[in-house]
């Protein structure tokens, strides 16, 4: 029997999704189980299967069943499916292949000399790798070719449809609004008092809270699982294989829960995609700014409301110290909401986190542009930090040594957790035209918010562009407007100004 | 640069290997961690992995690199890693391809037609897969080739150098003297009494408890790590990555103490394989009847002798019901030596264990040989277990559908278990000669004998086949005296005839 293009095109996409999954299951395990010792020799197997992916993506047979199927199907699937396939086949053919192998390259050694300089606050150290990374990542956006501005080219890898003239209109509309609230919490007579949040927290019992909260999401335990981590993630292997991590900080709770959740969101969008779009490289989440606007959703519309705590603060009480017996609602719920400028993204409060997206933003921005050198770094975030947040840090380790990103190469990426809030926000705000989501949150009862977000926007994978999904849905494309309202009415509540 | 034809050859048996690792995690994954709903899409993923290896087994890239380098080299590694990619080559090609696959598939599709046959112990329904398997081990074994006997083929899959001539002669004279040491110790007097073992045996403290033996044993746990499952296997991804896993029964403690030590011994062999092997075939244990030496060593040699209670005890005591308080360490020791004539392979002792083997031995040599047929077994297993075991199973599923071995067409495999039993205590005799065994047992230090070990047996992988470790280890071949001089020493004392 001859099997028909389609089918050869189809089984191409499932062998390299096959890949896909055992460099998915590998990285799960480097980062949960794998003993210390075998992580060398597992990175050299790592290298053979993303190489293979590599061959698969960019190989004649590839090209060839683009060609002759492109405009000739009438299945939409199938159709996205070689939109998608053609992206990466350009977008990957583009680079010369000796440049392409000397960047992986590049990008393994500059990773390890990054956790060295963060470790050793020693940015002048890892400097020559980071310029070497802007120098590929300018001639990739040549390569890949752009309207306006050279990064546009690497937004699009993130976030296909935003550009640097969408987010210069954007963000400094946010930041203007998020400053002057930011002003206004500060300057508020009644400040929350996280220390009432103290205490021990074994492990065992947080991980119990975390599987509950996880499973009342909505998150199918039959299709995912639970491990700890030093940086957590959420990784989906296949549509009914998606698992979450999680760190656990027995002398802070916050961590696991608020962790848990996010990656949950995370993990919730990728058990839910439709299972027709298994096996090809459409079964995921459509871009880094819509998964996010999932997880943070989660996070903090749901978890960090009110009407969240209204209904899990007994259960949380179970597994918390006893003084928690006698801390009020009101106290726990302001305590857990306290916005406080400070150096660290990872640990920055709902309202501040996007002003440290716009440094990071503006700054390779002008990088990739070649408006500024690597060199002028460490002045500048300074500088940027001092403006928007009214914090400098004391080193590089907690400056601009902070994050991984860079270090691999990933210029573009930073934005995408703006717009997941500006997305979240938007997304929030449609929910609640149909459904009474404060009821179901103080109920404890997500499966109507679940339902809709998996069908509005979890059930596509990348069916739909992030901005098609957001038109789709709330009749309009990127609108920071929501995110303001949303940060405004809830501080304001909190803070009492 | 031009890279070697011996650079290309290695670097190919390097990609092949990390298809290899790819495929050990996937399988431990699915047997410790994987959700049940993702199985079914990991299944597919393995299926493309497996596919390749066998690509890379048979591709003319290795027909090449073997026909320019053999005879040409002078590393002694190189020249066996090229006998070994031959031998598979060769075994591999003599297969058309289509009968190939269709024998893959039909492997797939036997193995869970027995575990239902096994479930609803309905042995006619499994019977025409078991037919088509046999038939095709037939085949295979002419196509691969044999001196004497069809069977023979089959057992170079898995000992090669053993042959039925071999087996046909050792078999029957081991079986004589386990007979009659088995009714010495049916009509011993005083019989020890395994009740005495009853209790409840918590999971967490049969963890720790196997936690602590394995690493006395010397497992590097910086090189592997312990899972629970459901039916226990030691498997090496990596030299620097062997993982242990094992099963808790909280009514019996032995399951998980002689089953992870079991486990372990086959786990110390793979963690200490000389780190030059690696990223070659030449990377695993030589055979299954030495790995089987090397896991029943330390069941059976080490774990139920007296010396090994005697350091361990008290110790077991701290996990232990208190029950265990009182009970002497003579009757403990008596207690978990039993001897009894079973049905269930896996449940036999040290003394019958053979005997199951010499049932299923004889009945597949006269399958593959034609000199009996698939409809014949149920009469035969029956007749032969009532023969050599004195017990008849009441039904299919507690008789020949008990092991999986047959469903995955391993016809040729189950001699292996009693050559190991053989060569463990061959290798014990002689270990004797230069290390004070048992003061080192009772003492619970492990690291003499684990050294022994590895300088005399691990540290080979494949470089030596299995006769070869026989004879430089102990100056002779496989000779069965060894174990019958050790069990009869061991129960002449335990029943005191």
């Amino acid at each position: 029997m001859n099997r028909t293009t389609e089918q050869k095109f189809m089984d191409l996409l499932k062998e390299q999704s096959a890949y896909g999954e055992a460099i998915g299951l590998m990285a799960w395990d480097m980062r949960t189980k794998a003993p210390r010792k075998g992580i060398e020799g597992r990175s050299e197997v790592l290298g053979v299967l993303s190489q293979k992916v590599h061959e698969i993506q960019t190989s004649p047979e590839m090209r060839e069943y683009i060609d002759e199927l492109k405009g000739n199907v009438d299945d939409s699937v199938l159709e996205r499916a070689l939109e998608e396939a053609e992206e990466t086949y350009d977008k990957t053919a583009k680079i010369p292949t000796d440049e392409y192998r000397a960047y992986v390259t590049l990008q393994s050694k500059a990773e390890s000399m990054w956790a060295e300089a963060k470790e050793n606050n020693d940015f002048e150290s890892f400097r020559p790798y980071l310029e070497q990374l802007v120098e590929y990542n300018r001639k990739f956006a040549e390569y890949w070719g752009y309207k306006n501005h050279r990064y546009d080219a690497l937004l699009h890898n993130y976030e296909p449809g935003v550009t640097v003239e969408v987010l210069d209109e954007v963000f400094p509309k946010v930041r203007k609004a998020l400053t002057d609230l930011l002003n206004q919490t500060q300057e508020a007579p009644i400040q929350p008092d996280p220390s009432v949040l103290e205490g021990h927290f074994p492990k065992e019992k947080q991980a119990q809270f975390s599987e509950a909260i996880l499973a009342r999401m909505g998150y199918d335990f039959e299709a995912g699982r639970l491990d700890e981590t030093v940086h957590p993630f959420a990784i989906g292997l296949n549509t009914n294989d998606v698992r979450v991590t999680t760190k656990y900080d027995e002398k802070d709770f916050r961590t696991a829960v608020f962790g848990t959740i996010h990656e949950g969101g995370h993990a919730l969008y990728e058990q839910n995609i439709n299972s027709k779009l298994a096996f090809t490289p459409l079964a995921d989440g459509t871009s880094m700014g819509i998964h996010e606007s999932q997880s943070l959703f989660w996070e903090n519309f749901i978890a960090r409301s009110k009407g969240f705590w209204k209904s899990h603060y007994e259960l949380f009480k179970t597994y918390a110290p006893d003084s928690f017996q006698s801390l009020p609602l009101e106290k726990f719920y302001r305590a857990v909401n306290e916005v406080k400028p400070s150096l660290i993204r990872i640990e920055a409060d709902e309202l501040t986190y996007c002003l440290h997206i716009m440094v990071r933003y503006e700054l390779e921005k002008a990088l990739i542009g070649g408006e500024i050198e690597v060199k002028d770094l460490p002045e500048l975030w300074n500088q940027k930090m001092k403006d928007y947040l009214g914090v400098v840090p004391e080193n590089d380790a907690e400056g601009l040594l902070q994050d991984i990103h860079w270090s691999g190469g990933d210029f573009g990426y930073f934005p995408s957790y703006a717009l997941g809030y500006m997305y979240a926000a938007q997304l929030d705000a449609k929910m609640r035209e149909s459904i009474d989501v404060d009821k179901w949150v103080e109920a404890g009862d997500f499966k109507e918010i679940k339902n809709w977000l998996t069908q509005n926007v979890h059930q596509y994978g990348k069916m739909k562009k992030p901005l098609e999904i957001m038109n789709d849905v709330t009749g309009e494309g990127l609108n920071p407007d929501y995110l303001v309202h949303y940060l405004t009415e809830k501080y304001k509540k909190i803070y009492g100004f």
